[in-house]
């Protein structure tokens, strides 16, 4: 029989983060059910920007298993562009990645690779210097245009101008497929005003009730075909897309509050938490975001996969992350294990025959000194990054389930204290 | 039962290559057995230049079922260098490769990286431009200076003068751990005139000679230590190493068949054919050379890898080759197929839903679309490189596996122009 939309999407919350006293927590377990699998929350979505992990098949992602993999709209509407998947019959089936994937909106890469290109800004910002005000912090900047309309942008490589809308953004995901899809929003520069800040969110929240009305106009038209062909098909190969909002509103608190409110009464079927943070406050504002966003629906904390960031978000009830960094990291030889980051490039790993870390049970770990690794590494073999972002993507995917795993066994308090004192020194 | 020298490295021929008149050829089906498999020759060992075939894991090259796995001795002489190998138990720990193993003895990288470093001098001179004459035929040329004792060389990366000589070779190749290791040779330039072609030579001879005593007395060692440890192991974690003697001459009949003699002549388990060739004799000049080698010992035609040439080889009496061609082609997009070669970036493959050669078996061509795979190359994805990589290996490894099994069924001709014809278009 043939699944449609309402079968899909609803968020089961299995069990909520309690400490020893009983007292609730916003952070939870759940699952998110979608048409190629259920993805059990919290999860960590590896990066595969251009339908592709950097340096690993899709067997070797699978041995990592992680819940989702989440791909770069920007990237793919640039090459191969959005008709050529779909003529694969979506990224499932280009990547033949058969498990969930999410595709963003395109709206942080057309500030990070427009307005933000060459400047050196990051998601986060380290104090307050990064907030000083310039003159740059105006719509038009670098490669990007901003309007009501939309984002004018150049291709980073060619130049070529190009244009995103709401509904532009919808269409290119919906010809990419994946089973969940985040609506269009501007992502400003953490140097940004709050006088910019609430501009772009006011401007946000526009684009996102016009992102809504194109994806239900597009997921009404797909779900009528399937009704046509319903006896001509065995299963699902038109699946239904889900559509995250996205929250913004920067590092304000009654922005990221009046944000959440507003994207959260939406008929949204979960939620990006996008945007620039304040290193110290990050906890904050996702925690004022989440106390107001809908219980039932997933959050989402875009961008972010250090570990403290990890555990800090789920307490706060955070359901997926995604981040480039393990495997950006590990291609330069950084390195996550149970007692911190080592640089597997030091001369002191040369001759040393122990595995990256005796704990982890990756592909890497089980097979290899640390010694091969730093050879190959030294000597720039692709083996070498293929080993360590296995290493990496492994590390994450699986403390994302392991704090999972300790909020199933009431530990997670325990759990979180004794991994960031191994981790981090504290 | 603790298995010895003499127990390996018997060459069993299986049966010679004869044509539809009962004509017999040079070329021959046979068996070279060392302590970590039988390795069924003709075979195409795939090269490892670091200890890592270039984007593929051990168990990628599995699936394409290599009989040999070729290691540079050079490069690991530099880094991470023989003593870190050693620690591991050598290059099958090191890598984890559990099958056959050979390393060159860094004798044509300290000529290609030394006296011809830059000047892109290739191993087959395509016309009688290449051996024009010139100052540069001389002992000390670039970074390499060679004497009766062996080759004074810089490290190409760091500068740092490093000196190879027959005994240093064989002491490193011992260490390595492979199961074939190479005598130590002077690699000329095409350039060389026939004064010097004769010089190097006869250089080389003498070098082989020490090479051969070395060799054995450290393989006297490595028995008497078997012998005594012989109570105490399951298994032959020592293992005896076959030495190959190196063929040189350049290409001069008269100084190949001289080489072929003395070599030949020498208590070698096998041998290789290096140096340069005249492209349009090369036919000739590896026949004279198998006409003299003794029959009952395996040869092996150093690093030619083109379709063309490999059967060339099979039928003039070759049964090893290497090749980094396979990889390196393919990481820029060029790949085999039966029609040809193809390279994938070009524009018609973008949206081309076909695999890469229909009739490949291969892990890349069972699984992925001509398209995925320009997409990921266009894109500099190492995944790109990694399916590109795997396709050429198979391709060419499989098809010395099929020129094997022409000659088993008693059609090589019959194979070598049906294939020929589609591959070149002739």
């Amino acid at each position: 029989m043939i699944k449609k939309r309402k079968d899909f999407f609803n968020f089961k919350i299995e069990k909520k983060l309690r400490d020893k006293n009983g007292k609730e927590f916003l952070g939870r377990v759940g699952g998110f059910e979608t048409a190629h699998g259920i993805i059990k929350t919290p999860a960590f979505a590896t990066v595969g920007t251009k339908a592709a992990i950097k340096g690993l098949t899709v067997e070797q992602l699978k041995e990592i298993n992680p819940e989702i993999f989440l791909a770069n709209t920007y990237h793919l509407f640039l090459n191969p562009g959005p008709e050529i998947i779909k003529n694969h019959g979506g990224l499932h089936k280009f990547s033949r990645w058969d498990g969930p994937i999410m595709t963003d909106s395109g709206g942080f890469q057309a500030f990070s690779l427009g307005a933000a290109f060459g400047k050196n800004i990051s998601k986060i910002a380290k104090d307050d210097t990064d907030f000083i005000q310039t003159k740059k912090n105006e719509n038009k900047t670098g490669f990007a245009k901003i309007t009501e309309d939309g984002v004018a942008f150049r291709n980073y490589k060619t130049g070529e101008k190009l244009f995103f809308s709401p509904e532009k953004s919808m269409q290119i995901q919906q010809d990419l497929g994946a089973d969940i899809a985040f609506a269009f929003d501007e992502c400003t520069s953490p140097q940004a005003t709050y006088e910019y800040q609430k501009e772009a969110m006011e401007r946000t929240h526009r684009w996102a009730i016009r992102s809504l009305e194109e994806h239900q106009k597009w997921e009404k038209k797909k779900e009528s075909f399937l009704e046509k062909i319903k006896n001509k098909i065995q299963k699902n190969e038109v699946y239904p897309q889900a559509l995250f909002g996205i929250v913004q509103g920067g590092r304000y608190e009654d922005l990221r509050k009046e944000s959440a409110e507003f994207i959260g009464s939406l008929d949204f079927d979960g939620f990006g938490i996008g945007g620039s943070f304040d290193k110290d406050d990050m906890d904050k504002a996702v925690r004022v975001v989440n106390e107001k966003l809908p219980e039932n629906k997933p959050r989402h904390l875009l961008g972010i996969g250090e570990p403290i960031d990890l555990f800090m978000g789920v307490e706060n009830g955070v359901d997926f992350f995604d981040c480039v960094a393990p495997t950006r990291m590990a291609r330069h030889g950084a390195l996550h294990t149970e007692n911190g980051r080592l640089n597997i490039k030091n001369a002191q790993y040369k001759n040393d025959m122990k595995p990256i870390d005796e704990k982890c049970q990756c592909y890497t770990c089980q097979n290899y000194t640390r010694s091969y690794v730093n050879h190959l590494i030294r000597e720039g073999e692709m083996l070498g990054m293929t080993l360590t972002s296995i290493h990496n993507l492994y590390f994450i995917v699986n403390l994302v389930k392991r704090i999972r795993q300790s909020i199933l066994e009431d530990n997670f308090f325990e759990f979180k204290e004794e991994f960031l004192k191994n981790y981090y020194k504290k």
